[in-house]
Parts: structure tokens; C-alpha cells; sequence
């Protein structure tokens, strides 16, 4: 009796607290707009961050999609239930914290000025200072983000993984990894200030995204073992095939569509017109790995391969996420065509020689790549964007900057993803019984099967 | 003869009105834009709008994709018909005469002058006056929202209604029904004028467009009686299951990605920055409605259930449609809460207590929720937009005003669309014969099946 | 070793070349925007036309739901892949050079100088002066319009062309055909120079890309054959059916999202309100068509076909591709009427009579109706936008101009398609051996099924 009228006092409490405090900021953005150019370019670089986000959204249904090809049957309604689950436990946690430990001190909007460099702190539940329309729009915009750098991590570790092992590592990844190695990079933290070159820059979150996803995958995928006859005692890999080609085209495809809004929309500005140059460094990339890794596959097997095809489009889209804006056109297609290559040497040396086991590639499309497109900002920016000058145009020391980005990335990942899953894998355990596994984990967690009238 | 050259007469002549009547409005938009602030202003509205009118249209592959899935495998094609051809139909009548009935004497556009309180009655065919580039735009975004309103109806009747029944209240909908009650609420008419608080507030249609929908589904998934074989004799239900869960999933993330448009677009304008808001706010209620049944599901079953986790996220999207606008962003978590534990309730009472069947869930999950995102404006607004203030701010006359809107609503629904569907049933019957409904309505309906090659 | 160091001499040559040669356009941005109402003009014109071009990307999901849909479930991985190739390696070729001969002389983007009426030839590889956030945006969205017309070609070659054929064709559409004819209609060439009422005249591509496409599905179907079955030896048509009629529905879906971003982003200007109406006519002559083949297959055989339902909205959207933006939305009603007539006969008269198999009807919904769009401009035009009166205004020029666009059109694709598919023939071979045929390409050319699972 006496614990309910605790919870149901601190309730009220809470919410009288939360009443009283959401009048701080511009919620209603009448101050923030007013009729004249900087009121309407306010308006107009909301409405193309918006639409970017909502964009950068549907990109959960090219890796359902996706995902759900790659798997086998009996296990597709459990990929479907995690890939779902994910960004909705995140985007909670992002809103209680993540997004305060994130960009508090960023200064990127009303309500984020408290923070250091390794850490921000304001900004918490979007509520005094932080209920104002930019914070909104910053939210929602980096919400999706995490959400994708979640999502990434479900297809490595598919087929297996207990179902809440999965909600609560998403939670951890979207509450504490990613936000603070976020703030490092994109919240004025020590990555983004360094004193080499610009200071380490991932435009669009080749290594904060799509790196850190495919490190976690990594440690994930290896500590949680292969699936079930994945390998044979002599150590060989068995190809375990997925159930649906149309769904990782699409996937790919829907994908694709998607990171337009990932790369053009980081900008966070439209009156930034460098964005035309990002969007069509996307495309060219996407495609010059698409292209590179289907006639690698020609070449060397006389079938045209499509899911290798798709990984190389893929690859393209990761690797050109941090570099997109510095680079020349033509250094997007080499920067595609490289990321192709290291996609298809990582696949097969996770496979063969680590003898990992990440069903959909993850690992070698996303984390490999993360990095490639980290450093190739040093390689191939021209210096006609935000200062930005890589190698070709004579100077080493913004490679410097990604080189030490890269190099904490893989550290931060690695180490925490580490002592996270070990912690888990003491405490809970993170696989399904082997039974479960073998005959698939929908009925098991989810108490259906993915195809009922089948 | 005569008769056809009576028709090709009255053909002539509509066409010469038709060609003389089009040069009212500003139709090529040159006096509309001017290279001003202000011109600018009506441009980068009308992209907002229009650009979320697409969106919304999107959903319609949302509502496909979930339907399907929900539905047996031998009447999925005639659903996807149905789903199709309505706001096909629904579009021809809301250009004929439904927009001028909704939005006649709004003056939310030119040529939009005549029209009272109750009804409206200009803008049809959008010729003479509104045959103008503002009236057009208009038109689209709220042609996406009348077709909305259709399609939630077609699930909670599929696997039994006639093909062509669908097509005649599909008509009767976008033509009548929907427009009218949507002129009291957007049209200026009295439920928007109402002397409490602001007047009665529905900001993107939780009542007009979902809470309609829902009702009109529940009237006719009454009047049209259960499947066969839905119910044993002693009146217990039976699980009828759907054929592939994927494209519940991937329907439920196509639905909440065109709501962002939705709910967002329906400000009509960028320039007003609290979209910010209500993007967020419609993610957050998302969420929120989907973890609250995964865990209720899983807390009572043991197993997470992603049926029910799909249906709470859409539970969300509907509530925070009418106050997504007007509440801060944790008050939209809380509504998501609420709107899913509505949804679970009532789709226990509707299937078990009313014995109506209603397939996808469209009743509880679109019907009642409109009606608890209308009241939830009159409880958890803050003032900070448009100066509606809910029960958080002290005052209850927004409530009284957003209670009459529902018992309105409700009474509307519920009267009409009994007359509309009794005089339907006693006049061509509304069910398809029984032993087509065991054998499957495809074939008979449409001459082929859903999976030919199968 | 010599040859090595050649190509390797070659490649650095290249790569100092492109690194010096990056800096004369305006690659930065910041000299086109300024924070001025011609600099947020720019701003929002970008920011249109960029995700127009998103959604036409998106159309590539759309044509691959299509087609996979309608194919047998042996062939659909190739048609997956071929879809998926084809706009990879138009992209590539389209930035290597099409762009340039299509584009060049038009002075649409700063790069673009020179060129005549017959052909372009600046904007290469987009370097030198058309390294420029202008040419960036157009090019981007011209590509996605390339990529279209390259996968109208598939469908109607598809389960019998081989692979590799496939990719030449792609090839020379994005790099030679359609760049040309393109140069002709929108780069400033001889038709839009024609001194016939406003020039020839083709809003967003009914002619250009759909009448190609399907021009080209023409030529291609009928020199490579009909698939193995179609015909039986008294000459009358056997039906293959495709495999699964959600993916049919849903392809038919995306492609009118994409449809409104094709149409409605050709204006390449939002700061042209026109765009409204364009939208508004896309959409009503696609559910006009849609109603109009419905009713007309109910009424022959009392079955409402889906397929057609589908046929005849992309029909409507194919025709008002050319002229949504000059007509009055009533004759966009008329349009997708004729329309979809067209296309019914059409798809008799190409299967029956000329016996020419096209799996996915792309040459009587594509070609038959980029045709009809193109003179539909000299009919329907009111004169409100663009100059361009057709003869409703009770002026028969523009319609002679239109008439000679489609003339040139149809002599262009049918001899240069001709002579290009005859080479190939005579050469390499179309088809794949029968007995591949036979029992499906999807193993031969790929090395895996579309559904391994199964």
C-alpha cells in the first residue's frame, strides 16, 4: 500500500515538474520564425531536415526488408520483432539522455549549451530550455541516426540472440556508445576540435554510424558464436541461405533511397547548396560498387552475383557517408570502387579465417567500410568544403585527424562493446537454447511463425 | 439516335463551359509567387504541403502491405483491390463535389468563398475560381486524407464484403460523410467555432480521418456480420490468421513514415516551426504504444508479440494525430501509453464482448483511438500553439469543446452509416454468397489468384 | 610490364588531370547562395528538385516490385538483377558522357556552354566548370529520369534476354539514344527551337523517357522473340502468368509516389506554383485511367481485373507526364481516360496481332502512351502556363509541333533501336539457350533461385 502511494507521489510529482518546466525555449517557433530572409531560412532548412529524417526513417524498412531476405524462414518473424523493437526502446532512451550526453554544449540549439568535451549534459527529456522547435528538429534528425547504428547491429547477430538480450543492448548502444563517441565527433568534442587538419570530420556518420554499428556487430557476432551448423568440425563455413531475393533487392533499393536523406540531410541545411554535390557523391558511389562486385563475381564464378551486387551498393552508400561533402565526383566513384573490395575481402576473412558468423554482413559491409570512409576524408577532400584538404591536394594532416578517429573508434567499440557483452553473456547468457535455435525462434519468442498460412 | 446525340450535346457543352470556365484563379501561379518574402513564403508552404501530400498517398502502400499480411491468402488480391480501387473512386467524388462541400466558404484558398457553418458549397471541379494553384495544392493534401479514411474501413470488412458494395460506400464516404463532419471541424464550420477554449481542435484528423474511419468500420463490420467460421456456436472466438507477417511489419513502418507527412503537412506550412514539434511528438507517441504492448503482451504471454507491438505503434500514431500540435513531447509518451492500453481493451470487447469481426483491427485501433486523440487535446495541451490549453493548464472548456466534437462524431458516424449500410444490405446485399467466402473471394471477384505461381 | 606501366603512366595522368581540373565551378555553393531572396531561391529550388530526384530513385523500388510480380517465380532474381544493373551502369555512363551530350549548349547549369541544336558537348564527368552545385542538382535528377527509361526496356525483354546484353543496351540508352533525342527536346535543340506554337513541348518526359522506353521494348521483344510457350503453333497467345500480385499492386503504388517527384520536380522550380496543379492532374489522370480500365474489364467479363486496375493508372501517369503541367484538371480526367483505352488496345494488338511477347506490357503502357501524352499537349494546353495553347484555344500549332516531336521520336527509336539490337544479334546473340529457358534463368546467370528457402 504504502509503495503505491510512493510510486503514485513521485508521479505526480514528476509530472508537475515536467508542467511547470516546458515553457523555457521557443516551443511554439513564432520567435524563432519571423517574415524575412533569416525567419525563412529557418523555415526552409526545417523543412528539408525534416524531410531528411523522415527519409533517414524509412531507411527501418530497407533493413527489414533486407534482413528479413537474408534469413531463413523460421526465424524471420523474430528478426522483424528486433529490428522493430530496437529504434523504439532507442529513441526512448535517446530522449530520456542519449541525446543530452550527445549534444549537450553543442550549442547546436536552444537548451545544448551545457557540456564539456568529453561529455554533454543539457538537454535531457527535450523539456525547459530544450522543448523549442530547433531541439525538436536536431532530435528527430540524430534520433534516426542511432536508430540506424541499432539496426545495423540485429542482422550479425540474427537467428541466435535471446530477444531481450536484444532490447537491452539497444538501450545500452543508443543511451551511452554511440551518444559519447557522438559527442566526440559531432558535439564539439575533443575528435571534432582536434588541431590537425579541420579536426577529425565524418560528415554524415560513416565511423559514428555505420562504424560503430558494424564494430558492436563484431564483438557481438563473435561473442554470441555462430549459428548452428554455420561451420563444420573441420572448420569449414556452410552457406546458410536466406529465403527471399526480392526482399534484399527492395531492401537495398529502399535503402538507397534512404541514405539521400542520411547524406544530403546532414547538412542540416538546404542553404548549404554543397548538398547537390552530396547527393549526386551518394549515388555514384552506391553505384560503382554495385558495379565493381558484380563483375568481381563475373570474373571469377561466371554468375553474376546479386547479393554481392547489392553489398557493393551498400558498401558505396557507407564509405561515402563521412566523405560525401568534401570529395570531387570522381573521387566518390574510386572511393565506391575501393569500399566494394575491402566489403568483399572482409566477408570472406570474417567467414574463412575469424570464423565469425554475421548472417546478413554487417560487420564487413558497415564496419568495415565506416572506417575506409573515415580516412578517405583524408585522402580525397579537395578543400572546397568547410576547409576540409586531403591528401590530394598536398596536405597529410586531415588523414591525421581521421587516422585518430578511427583509432578511438575502434578502441571506444571494441573495449565497451567488450565488457558489455561479457557482462551479459555471464549474467543472462545471450543465446537461445540449441533446440530453440535449431527449430527456429519465432514460435519460441514471438508465439507465431512469420508465414501462418504456409 | 436521339439519345446519343442528347448525350453528345450535353457532352459538347460541358466541355465548352469546361474550356471557357478555367481562366478564373491564378492557375500558372505567376501572381501567386512574386520574388518577395512573401512569395517566397507560398513557395516553400506549397512544397511543404505537397511533398507531405505525397507521403500521406504513401501510406496507401502502408495500408496494403498490412492488410495483406493480416489477411488469408485465398482474398488478399480482392483486398488489395479494394484498397486500390477506393481512393481511385474516392478521388473522382471528392473532385466533383466533396472538396467543395468540405472546404467551400473556408477561404482557405481562392474560389473557396461560398459556404455557412454547415455546409460548404464552392470549389467543385475545381474550376472557375479555384482553378488556381493554392486551391490545388489544398486539394491534394486533403484528397490523400479523404482516401485514408476509405481504407481504414476496407480491412475491418475485407473477406466477405462484395467488391462493388466496397466501391458504392467508398463513394458515399469521400463524397458525404467525410466531408461534411470535416467542414464543421476544418471547413469553418461550427464544431470549429465552437465559444469553448479555442473551438473544437483536430490538427491532423485523429477524428475526422481515423475516428471516422473506425466508426464507419464498425457500423458496417456489424451490419455485414463475422466471417464464416470466426465464431463457434457457443460464441467464442476463433483466431483467423493472416498469411505473412512481413508485410505487417514493413506495412506498420510504411504507415508511420507517411504520417510523419501526415501529421506534420497538415500545419499546411513550414513557416510554422512547430512541425518541429509534432514530428517529434508523433515519433514519440509511436514508440511508446508499441513497447507498452510488446511488454504487455509479453508479460501476460511470455511472448513478445509483434502483432500487438505493430498495433500499439499505430495506436500511437492516431491519438497524437489531433494533439501532436498542442502538447509537449512527454505528454505525447503518455498519450502513446494510453492509446495502446485503449487498443488492447478494445480489441478484447469488440471481438469477445460485441462479437464483431473485424479483421485487421481497425475499429480499436483507428476508431477509438480518434476519439481519445480528440480528448487527449483537451487534457495535455500547453498553450505554447495556437492558444489551446488542456486540463494541464487548469482550464476544462478546450475538453468541453473537443467532448462535443466526439459525441458529435460519434452520432454522425454511427446514425448515417447505419441508414447508408441497412439501406445498402436490403437493397444489393452486402455479402459475398458463403460458399465463395470458403472457397476464397479472388477467383470469384476478380478471376485470378494472389499467387499464381504458387 | 611495359603495358603495365602504360596503363599506370595513363591512370596517374588521369588522376592529376581530374585533381586540378576541379576547381572552376562553384563546388562549394557559397557564391550561388547568398542570404538573399535570390540566394533562398536557389535554396528552395535545390531543395525541390533534389528530393523529386529522391523519389524517382524510389520509382526503381516500384519497377522492381512490377516486374518480379508479373514474372514467373523461375525467372525473377534475373529480373531483380537486371533492374538493378541497368540504372548502375547508365549512372556511370550518363556521368561519363550522356549527361554532357544531352545537356550541353543548354546553359540550364554553369558548365553547360557548348553544344548546337543537334548535340551537347560540355558537362563531362562533370569537372571543370560543371564541378558546380547546379550542374550537381540537375544532373541528379536527369540520372534517376535516364535510369527510368532504361528500366521500362526490361520488363518486356525479360525471362529470355541474356544478362550481359542487357547491360550493353543499358549502356547505349543512357550514353547514346536518349541523351540525344533529350539534347533535342530539352537541351535547347532543334525541337524546342521548332517555330510551331511554343516549340515542341515535353513537361516531364512522356515522350522522352516513357515513349523511348517503350519504343525501345518495341524494337528489343521483337527481335529477340517471344519466350519459349507464349505462342502456340496456331499463332494464338497463351497467358504466362506472373507469380505474385501484392508485389503488382505495391510496384504500382511506389511508382505514383515516385510519379508526383517525376512530375512535379520537372519544373525544377518550386518557386513555379504551376507545380501544384501538375501534382493534381498526375494524380487525377492516373484514378481516372485505373477506373476506366476496371469498369471496362468488369463489364466484358464480369470480373474486376486487377492488372488492368494497375495498367491503367500507370497508363494515366505515362500520358500527363507531357502535358500535367498545361492542362486544366479536367482534361487530365479526359487524358487518363484515353489513356488507358490506348492501353488496352494496345496490349491486344501487340500480343494478338503483331505477336510481339512483352511479359509486362511496358510497350503498350510506356511507348503506346508517351505517344499520346506528347500530342495530348496539342489538344489539351489552355494557354495558363508556359505559352503553350493547344487546340481547345482554338490554335492547331502546337499540335503540329508535337506531331513532328512524336514522328522524330518514333523514327529515332524504331531505326537507331533497329540497327543497335541487329548488330547485337547478328553478334553476340539476344537469348539465352532454350533449355535455360526452359527451366529458368535465375541459376544459369546468378547461381542462386529467388526464393532458396522455398
Amino acid at each position: 500500500m504504502r509503495k503505491y502511494f510512493f510510486v503514485f507521489t513521485l508521479f505526480i510529482g514528476l509530472l508537475i515538474f515536467l508542467i511547470k518546466g516546458t515553457f523555457a525555449g521557443d516551443p511554439g517557433g513564432t520567435r524563432t520564425y519571423s517574415d524575412s530572409i533569416l525567419g525563412l531560412k529557418f523555415s526552409v532548412n526545417f523543412a528539408w531536415t525534416l524531410l531528411c529524417a523522415f527519409l533517414v526513417f524509412n531507411m527501418q524498412a530497407g533493413f527489414t526488408f533486407l534482413g528479413a531476405g537474408f534469413l531463413q524462414k523460421k526465424n524471420t518473424l523474430n528478426y522483424l520483432a528486433m529490428s522493430f523493437a530496437d529504434f523504439c526502446i532507442g529513441s526512448i532512451v535517446f530522449w530520456l539522455f542519449g541525446f543530452a550526453l550527445m549534444f549537450g554544449g553543442s550549442k547546436l540549439a536552444p537548451g545544448l549549451s551545457w557540456g564539456n568535451q568529453f561529455i554533454g549534459y543539457s538537454g535531457f527529456l527535450l523539456i525547459g530550455d530544450s522543448y523549442d522547435v530547433s531541439a525538436s528538429v536536431l532530435w528527430i534528425f540524430q534520433m534516426m541516426f542511432a536508430a540506424s547504428a541499432c539496426t545495423i547491429v540485429t542482422g550479425a547477430v540474427a537467428e541466435r540472440i535471446k530477444f531481450h538480450i536484444h532490447i537491452i543492448y539497444s538501450a545500452f548502444l543508443c543511451g551511452v556508445i554511440y551518444p559519447l563517441f557522438g559527442h566526440w565527433m559531432w558535439g564539439k568534442g575533443w575528435l571534432e576540435l582536434l588541431p590537425f587538419g579541420a579536426g577529425a570530420r565524418d560528415f554524415a556518420g560513416s565511423g559514428i554510424v555505420h562504424g560503430m554499428g558494424g564494430l558492436i556487430a563484431f564483438v557481438a557476432a563473435w561473442m554470441i558464436g555462430p549459428r548452428f551448423g554455420k561451420y563444420n568440425p573441420d572448420g569449414s563455413p556452410n552457406v546458410i541461405q536466406g529465403h527471399n531475393m526480392v526482399y534484399i533487392v527492395i531492401g537495398t533499393l529502399i535503402l538507397i533511397f534512404g541514405w539521400f536523406g542520411f547524406n544530403a540531410g546532414s547538412a542540416l541545411a538546404i542553404t548549404e547548396l554543397r548538398i547537390a554535390v552530396v547527393s549526386v557523391n551518394t549515388f555514384l558511389s552506391a553505384v560503382a560498387g554495385a558495379i565493381t562486385l558484380l563483375y568481381f563475381s563475373y570474373f571469377k564464378t561466371t554468375k553474376s552475383d546479386v547479393i554481392m551486387t547489392c553489398n557493393g551498393a551498400l558498401a558505396g552508400c557507407v564509405a561515402i557517408t563521412a566523405s560525401g561533402a568534401y570529395v570531387p565526383h570522381w573521387a566518390a566513384i574510386i572511393i565506391g570502387v575501393i569500399a566494394s573490395l575491402i566489403t568483399r575481402t572482409s566477408l570472406y576473412f570474417i567467414e574463412s579465417k575469424l570464423k565469425i558468423d554475421d548472417p546478413v554482413g554487417a560487420i564487413s559491409v558497415h564496419g568495415a567500410n565506416g572506417i575506409w570512409g573515415l580516412l578517405s576524408v583524408g585522402i580525397f577532400s579537395d578543400g572546397t568544403y568547410g576547409g576540409v584538404r586531403g591528401l590530394i591536394t598536398g596536405s597529410g594532416w586531415q588523414l591525421l585527424a581521421q587516422f585518430i578517429a578511427c583509432v578511438t573508434l575502434i578502441t571506444w567499440c571494441l573495449v565497451v562493446g567488450f565488457l558489455f557483452f561479457f557482462a551479459l553473456k555471464r549474467s543472462f547468457g545471450l543465446r537461445v537454447p540449441v533446440n530453440i535455435e535449431r527449430s527456429g525462434i519465432d514460435i519460441y519468442e514471438h508465439g507465431a511463425s512469420c508465414y501462418p498460412g504456409l
